[in-house]
């Protein structure tokens, strides 16, 4: 029994990354409609101007602005229609003093012309246009380089990429970006009376929950983990993590990893080539039996067997382990609201309180969820958690809590 | 030009229900391992209990509790230890008084036994079991049934599947799910100017944002959509917008909905197959000049060329409208903020204000995001947006504000 000496919830990823340097991300290359939620490996700058010619913004027509000045509607400007620009057309026309040409919206703005009069603003008489309405100096106008100047940094690296984002990138013809790689992961749950989907059912054996929810936690990162389910027998363990290890980055050990009898992760991890345990446990609350490690490069996750715990210790650990080994940014997975009840903490442990959020009076309200550890029903009634610090001796009714999503 | 005649935010989902009422959800079966972010279809309700048998939650000594009343450190409980339970194994033990026997965790009690004590509070000398703590009753224990009882609503109708709700799932051995069916999505980017990944650049040209935003965004529902580029030639967009309803439940046409002279979507719309265009412009900023429209039971939307009008369309109307018919709750995709500038809208048009989000002494600041209409960087400045309805002047600055994520 090794959990006597726990390591600090904070010293952990620095303690991974002195163990196992060649964590640090690694490049690859992805096309830009494939790239959703992937993390940037360095800051992208602009290779020319947006837009690259001054730009109409409405169906209009260009005129010089000082010529409407004074227009209305019961005295309209009028000008001398000299043809129109073609949308995607690379213009030579010049407009010249009282003309004016039709510019449809994204279309380049003649030279001489310095603003747009919408065409809602207009009247056509043959070749005459009366406008209606005097314009400002460049209205409707999209300059150049206003949107970006060429050597602007448009997205920083750690950015994750959304929809809103990739506009910005096709806009300059960035079809392929460089993002971190994805990290390759296994699942092994273990346990005697761990059955699976393939399984007879029998009274006394348990269903396997954790390398489910552990895999579609994964499958947020767009990553599909291998899974497996073994029994609790040394030589079968020890066999499956070391394909486990072949094949991937990052092995996650679900079970087998508090202090009872069938317990072999421990062993299995110092037994392996280049293997060590480098954390016997953890100071949090549910977590504390996780045990971490390594094979020569690949990192390796004891995790606990109860579901809750194991998936908490994922989210607080292997997830943000990933997103900071990707320099991930904000990523606005939290939120705010006003605790319901008093709370009380474990003095020495970082307790993660599982709640569930309600809206009362236009105030979001956090309601702590509890039950017994290894209740999976506790994982459907919350949707987030917060923290108390090691420090915390516990929470008032009414306090403003920040709340993490899961 | 039929703009004068827009149509209300709020009336727009029951028109298009009214319009095309085979919209509502239709219902697929899913396997568990693919269900990240599918919604639920129906409510499910365990068909059994969650244990099926008192279960141990640590690995330890069943005993009766009265037995270890009164025990301590210095004066121990004795116990005669008459064997173990296994994991997985349906145990016919029966614990008579003064006797303990192991059982670790997730094993079965056996019958006679009400209490569990921890192995770290226990000595073994040969047969004897020495106990240095009391128990209560049913310490330890989960009961049959405590965690889910037969017949309980587990999820309900709408609930979008997380891990963490998989794994409640996975415990009754449910690995196939009622899901509603994903719609099928075509993109259709129209434009002269608009040029695609393999067409060379030339100035006055305008690359394709929108094909690439909207694609993503479609993404983040698990579609992948097929996307063209068309040029503004009626027959080829009307060639392109039949073959798109043909194969997709929802066609979304970007470009071509504002006044100007190139406009071809309304005209296409209305001479397709059981075609008819019912939404004319939308009082919303930005985003006014959208068309909603359908061939048949398929549902066809002109959004506006403009990128950032485009994706702030699909967020506000067809993810809504998706969320919607799939019955999908609290999407969770708010928060609040406090506001960093006086805001001002237009009277009679809802107006979607973009924003970015700063911290300042652990309050959330919702700085609102200001540029002309079509500027690409808008969209990579702010990462959600505030609404200000109809009948809203504006916003104080320091208002507590409901921010939306796009």
């Amino acid at each position: 029994m090794n959990f006597l000496k726990v390591t600090n919830i904070d010293e952990i990823e620095e303690l991974i990354l002195k163990k196992i340097p060649s964590l640090q991300g690694k490049k690859e290359i992805c096309k830009l409609e494939d790239s959703l939620n992937r993390v940037l490996y360095e800051n992208l700058a602009a290779d020319l101007n947006v837009p690259e010619f001054n730009r109409s913004t409405v169906d209009g027509y260009a005129i010089k602005f000082k010529e409407s000045l004074g227009a209305s509607q019961g005295i309209p400007a009028f000008f001398t229609i000299k043809g129109e620009v073609l949308v995607g057309e690379h213009t030579s026309k010049k407009l010249e003093s009282g003309e004016a040409i039709y510019v449809p919206a994204g279309a380049m703005i003649p030279e001489g012309a310095d603003s747009m009069i919408m065409i809602e603003f207009c009247e056509i008489l043959e070749d005459t246009l009366l406008v209606h309405k005097p314009v400002s100096s460049f209205e409707n106008i999209m300059l150049l380089g206003e949107d970006l100047r060429a050597g602007d940094v448009i997205l920083k690296k750690g950015a994750v990429i959304t929809p809103e984002n990739v506009g910005v990138l096709a806009s300059l013809g960035i079809y392929e970006l460089p993002v971190f790689k994805k990290f390759r992961f296994s699942i092994i749950s273990t346990g005697d009376e761990i059955i699976g989907e393939d399984e007879e059912y029998k009274i006394g054996k348990i269903r396997d929950i954790n390398a489910y929810t552990l895999s579609l936690a994964i499958q947020k990162f767009g990553i599909v983990a291998e899974k497996k389910i073994v029994k609790d027998n040394f030589e079968t363990i020890l066999e499956e993590v070391k394909k486990s290890t072949e094949n991937s980055d990052i092995v996650l050990i679900s079970g087998g990893s508090s202090a009872g009898n069938y317990d072999y992760t421990s062993k299995v991890i110092s037994v392996l080539d280049g293997g060590e345990v480098f954390v016997h446990g953890i100071s949090i609350k549910p977590g504390k039996p996780t045990i971490i490690g390594k094979s020569n490069e690949k990192l390796i996750f004891g995790l606990p067997g109860h579901p809750i715990s194991s998936i908490v210790v994922f989210n607080i650990i292997v997830k943000k382990l990933i997103e900071s080994l990707h320099f991930c940014g904000d990523s606005d997975d939290y939120y705010y609201g006003v605790l319901s009840h008093n709370l009380h903490s474990t003095p020495g442990r970082t307790t993660y309180q599982m709640i569930a959020k309600t809206i009362e009076n236009n105030e979001i309200v956090i309601n702590p969820i509890f039950g017994k550890s290894g209740m999976t029903t506790l994982m459907t009634k919350s949707n987030g958690y917060i923290i108390l610090g090691n420090n915390v001796e516990g929470l008032e009714k009414g306090s403003r809590v920040k709340v993490y999503r899961f």
